[in-house]
């Protein structure tokens, strides 16, 4: 079994996808953000993750599909909030259409990531259940936070990550869960498939914010720089404010504050600042770290070690990510 | 057992919920929209309908309770698309915070209607959420349909039936029939209290439309005529253009294509005109239709009599409201 084997099955099972056919408005938006594509990681690990236990791994398909489908809903949701112009290169929903159609497309998604989830035999159900609602509750619970912080004047490591566990991370662990659930892993199992989530799931998104400043800007689908033009409080800014001495803190204070400046001086600045302060090395180290975890967690596991491999080269892929 | 004993269990049900903690941002509107209240019909209806087959209807309450929040999600959501400042004389959430807030808020209800409705026994539990999805999602159809129609040139009786049927009358049915499948009633039963929920949904929106133009305005929430002065095409408007003729017609469409008025002033014309064209005995005679249509479904359930006369009481409470 390789990736592209599990993609393809997966591509196929979106495509098949209907939704729903009346009223228009209703059901167009949920095919086109689920057309825009992206790297559909989330479902494809809970097919890996049943795959680890099992070859009949197509049962995890329509499972997988629930959380695409939520993981879209809450996409279409934030960028609304985020009065986001673009997801993926297009047009975002309420852009395209309007935000009380994105607000309703959002909400049958929802709905429908719910009537997916239902394709789990009944004594498994119910479980999986549980703890979707459970990760579904930390998703929005993140989504808040984020929203929160960007009034806060300080947020700390701590804080940071404990809203990026909930805003991204959880949804990852639940997707490695579910495999296992989809399979009838133990417990045990499945608890170390959400921990490998989790962790690889930290080091996703501190390589998210890594990225936005060091990415190449070839490469990279957004505009490097970002979350240095508006102030993002991530790991990077968050590590060089509790970092920054004497000169070079005054400096990142000005660049903070300033209200007139220059897109690209700007950027260019504050990256300066974090080359001088060592965060871009920091960031890697914890990315490393947590991935590492993630593996560790997956080499815990009790099967057989070529089951392990996809999900150790999907785990490298992310690594080595460059967009 | 009477409605008191009923309402007074599901206010302590209610009450008991805590919905979250953190961030408070998010949970604290979801505490605000469950206090307002409201006549609380859909799980006092599951309520009832449990008890038509077994004493143990507390088995009933979160299920039950499911429904409201469910409905009370749609309402966080419906007022943001609509603008509504006030809901139940008080502010609208995303008034009180802002709309970001309402529409995260809202999508934790939704969760959170889910994860009450899991307490249902397993071997009934798929069932109900089978059937929940797909009201759920017609909730949102309807929602889509009656704000597309705000901008067509004309919509149908049929149209408009459709619309309410899927907005408000899906979910009294499925309020009822969820109350039948916690009791374990036959499938036939089901579908009885099912269809007695659509069309006693379909007798209180048509019933809301009424007092929206002859509610006495000491008693009515909302200030009457307000349909007409936006020119809602509601059950009233749609019959008085089917039956207008000459100068009637001249007149109400003269209305309709006011720019600059005095609402009092159209209130009172458009109302005239309704009264010379029977508008409201027809309105009236549609009413008792579904209500009674709705009564024969209850009558035709095989169970004891003496079981049907709450649910009886709370139609008739329905057919009198004057508010």
């Amino acid at each position: 079994m390789t990736v592209k084997t599990f993609s393809e099955a997966l591509s196929k099972e979106i495509e098949a996808q209907t939704y729903g056919e009346n009223p228009v408005e209703l059901y167009e938006p949920i095919r086109y953000i689920m057309a825009l594509g992206g790297k559909r990681m989330r479902p494809l690990m809970t097919l890996m993750a049943t795959s680890l236990f099992t070859d009949d791994w197509a049962t995890a398909l329509k499972p997988a599909l629930a959380v695409e489908v939520f993981h879209n809903f809450t996409l279409m949701h934030d960028d609304i909030m985020d009065n986001a112009p673009l997801r993926r290169g297009k047009a975002t929903v309420h852009e395209k259409w309007n935000p009380n159609i994105a607000i309703l497309s959002g909400d049958v998604m929802l709905v429908q990531a719910y009537e997916l989830l239902m394709n789990i035999e009944d004594t498994k159900f119910k479980k999986a259940m549980k703890r979707f609602n459970r990760t579904a509750a930390e998703v929005c619970e993140g989504q808040q936070l984020d929203m929160n912080f960007e009034s806060h004047e300080k947020v700390t490591e701590e804080q940071y990550l404990e809203m990026i566990k909930l805003k991204t991370s959880v949804l990852l662990g639940f997707a490695l869960e579910l495999g296992g659930i989809v399979a009838g892993a133990s417990d045990k199992s499945c608890s170390l498939l959400y921990d490998m989530g989790l962790n690889i799931g930290l080091g996703f998104q501190l390589k998210d914010d890594l990225l936005d400043v060091y990415g190449d800007p070839e490469k990279f689908g957004k505009q490097v720089g970002g979350d240095i033009i508006s102030n993002k409080k991530t790991f990077m800014l968050i590590e060089a404010l509790e970092r920054a001495t004497g000169d070079t803190k005054i400096a990142l204070d000005k660049w903070i504050a300033a209200k007139d400046f220059d897109n690209a001086e700007k950027v260019k600045a504050v990256t300066l600042i974090y080359d001088q302060l060592g965060i871009r090395q920091l960031a890697e180290n914890r990315i490393t770290s947590y991935f590492d975890k993630g593996v560790d967690c997956l080499n815990l596991l009790k099967v057989e070690e070529e089951r392990k491999s996809e999900l150790k080269s999907l785990v490298a892929m992310l690594i080595d990510r460059e967009v």
